[in-house]
């Protein structure tokens, strides 16, 4: 009996010397952490606060009492944003990525990132001036990958988003003209920052002037043209070229910040002069605020640069090793991740939202053909960012208006210089605003088919 | 036998339980984290790596074999920056406000922040628009326990540092100006970024015409008169008061981002009408490109916000989010344990630099007063951000060059609109810089003594 009882005891003492030696081996860097420990658990609790899946709660968001509560998407309400706030418009107007947030969730280990309260405190990277070096050979790298860019011989130019290198290539492109002011065109439709931007920074070297194809031949150089050339084009997603004919005095820029597996196929790499890239629309972090200018010409990249450390004194730091961690995260695999994601994400909206309007002749979408994409090395489906709807009756003239009597916002089309008989709906917003979406075009379709062809009462 | 053996092998298990249990208890927050655990791990692996006091290594910098290495200060060397490598410069030009390093490195914990990969991608915050609202609690805050401005009736705008307030400022101001153009003015000596940014943004609304001296009397409101005052100024550190007597035009821009008790007493809160700080000089961190204005007028306001709208699309929400996180640590215990580093490293750096240019004629410093502060309730002493040092030989009119030809690098008088006979010494940058500054002036000095004196050969 007793050589029983200590031959059992002894095994538990071998089971519990191996668990604790178990035990201390697992936990061996998460015990080691120190200093990081506080801001790590403060990251883990707030991510852990419930919110249905119809929000999201975040570190610098709080309530009364002082700590962090669920923000609701819109639509939703209550303290877990478990409650539906109906009536609710269907708001399909700004251009938020949110679409791309549930990617981010799923590959939280690896994106996220620690900053201390001594990173880089600094004006200045070591070597590279006001730019991380390690964050320039990740952007290379992500355009030789993904083959949207020719990066050789370019210069490259961080800006605090897009929206400052557009006007602050505007800016240099037009010091360099002989005769002032020079004029800043672009074709229709077109994303109304162009001219809100460049008519609210005018200085006398340069005015905006819109339409581009008044402008086609007049290339002569009596007056230097710039030309914003997006592609795919903001509002209806098109592959786009440049529509002035080359001349003397004739530059443009090309923004290419929809340029992604997500939205459109590729068909070439780029290889303009200055062509311009952000982080909103290719990772979905627009709050970020930050983007890139890949530039040919030495002095136009100097003038560049030179505008941004007047203007901003550079890109914040903070910013800077967030997005080199993003984009060690979309490298990985040779982009696969991300882009499939998005990519399946948004061609699955874009084909729903194409049934829905398959069933009628009041609406029209525009119309984007299955094309060869060299990254996917196939023919790939649309999937783009916006839906640009024309309302095909002639009494719907102004097509916002029609669908906002519906519960839809949209983007009028007068603002991208476009007819009212035009309206952008945003495409890449967050699932539920998708779904709200689509749930208000039906409803809006059946309510008019039942005009249409009302039911023949039995009696 | 077997008794004793069964007694003490219970024991061990006891003891083996316990130690089980109290292992898992106290390792408890730490083994919970999850997918926090890397980002932690890989910033305590960074801030461990040994730069002998005279380096950093940070997570964005990184040597060829792909791990970052350490980053040396000026006139370190060496893998681990413990080589001095001679001779070298003195350079105490930048406003690098590298002195504050130091402080957080010894605040870690309360400070530093894990960003999750999903925070806050969308371009905007919750009721406040492109702007934390907790950020503004804590700034307001922060006026409020230091006494430098009046917060009350005043909006709050961010920028993407000082830098873009001040033209937003300009630029906004202007615009309701009924004769164009508005003259941008400010007293000698000023920050050469005052006229390079105005001149360089120039639009048809605004020039810069420098030395306000010239129109203190014509505030008739024929002209739009807009002076920028710097108080403490940069470089001389002065607290200076607007030059131009009141007018129908006549409009002021005060940059305030010396106005911390680090540099300067606190006579008495600001109360103007446009107020511009930043973080860079508040808690070192320059490279997060972090400012805000305090306007009193909705309409300039206004301007303002748009001008920022328009220009960067708000600041990066992931700067706010550290800015937030800095500033609850500097809030903390009514800001003095920021303020008394701040304050007595400067103050300290200041009494040694003039105990050395006291034993000579050839160079005089600034005269600052010790002035009685609000914030500390006492007389403190001087504690300048910079020295304005006059070379005081009619032969000296280049002083820059004079220090130049000791290895002494300064900022010229002349990039002030001031003579060259001054030159500006940051004295913000490390400690490192700093003891160098003092050993090369000390070296200049005896050498410049013994060639008075040359000592008389005894033979």
């Amino acid at each position: 009996m007793g050589y029983y009882l200590l031959s059992y005891s002894i095994i538990v003492n071998i089971i519990l010397s191996g668990t604790l030696i178990c035990s201390k081996w697992t936990n061996k860097s998460a015990s080691d952490l120190s200093w990081t420990k506080k801001a790590a658990e403060e990251a883990e609790e707030v991510a852990s606060i419930p919110c249905s899946g119809h929000g999201l709660a975040f570190l610098d968001g709080v309530s009364d009492d002082g700590s962090p509560v669920c923000e609701c998407y819109a639509c939703f309400t209550g303290y877990h944003c478990s409650a539906i706030s109906r009536p609710c418009l269907a708001d399909a107007d700004s251009g938020n990525p949110l679409f791309l947030e549930p990617f981010w969730k799923k590959h939280k280990e690896n994106s996220s990132v620690l900053v201390s309260a001594w990173h880089r405190l600094g004006y200045s990277y070591p070597v590279e001036g006001k730019m991380s070096g390690e964050l320039q050979k990740y952007i290379f790298k992500l355009h030789e990958l993904v083959g949207n860019a020719v990066t050789e011989g370019r210069h490259i130019v961080f800006g605090t988003g897009s929206t400052q290198l557009l006007n602050a290539a505007v800016h240099s492109l037009s010091s360099f003209s002989p005769v002032s002011p020079a004029l800043v065109l672009v074709s229709i439709p077109y994303y109304p920052l162009y001219k809100s931007q460049t008519e609210y920074f005018e200085t006398t070297n340069y005015k905006f002037k819109g339409d581009v194809s008044k402008w086609k031949n007049k290339t002569d150089g009596a007056q230097m043209l710039i030309e914003f050339v997006t592609s795919p084009n903001n509002p209806d997603c098109q592959l786009k070229k440049k529509v002035l004919q080359e001349g003397p005095l004739t530059r443009a820029i090309h923004d290419h910040v929809y340029y992604w597996p997500h939205y459109t196929a590729i068909p070439a790499p780029c290889d303009e002069d200055i062509m311009i890239f952000s982080i909103s629309k290719l990772t979905g972090h627009a709050g970020s605020r930050f983007g890139w200018a890949l530039v040919k010409d030495e002095s136009v990249y100097q003038k560049m640069k030179q505008y941004v450390s007047y203007n901003t004194m550079g890109v914040s730091h903070d910013t800077q090793l967030r997005m080199l961690e993003l984009l060690k995260v979309v490298v990985d695999e040779g982009g696969k991740k991300l882009f499939e994601f998005g990519y399946e994400t948004m061609k699955d909206r874009w084909k729903r939202l194409n049934a829905i309007f398959s069933t009628t002749s009041r609406f029209s979408l525009q119309n984007i053909p299955p094309q060869y994409c060299t990254y996917y090395q196939r023919v790939r489906q649309p999937s783009p960012a916006y839906a640009w709807l024309k309302c095909e009756r002639k009494e719907d003239a102004d097509c916002y208006e029609v669908l906002k009597a519906s519960g839809i916002l949209g983007r009028k089309g007068r603002l991208f210089e476009a007819e009212d008989r035009y309206v952008r709906l945003s495409l890449l917003k967050s699932k539920d605003d998708f779904e709200l979406l689509l749930e208000s075009i039906k409803l809006m379709l059946t309510f008019e088919h039942e005009i249409s062809h009302p039911k023949v009462s039995s009696s």
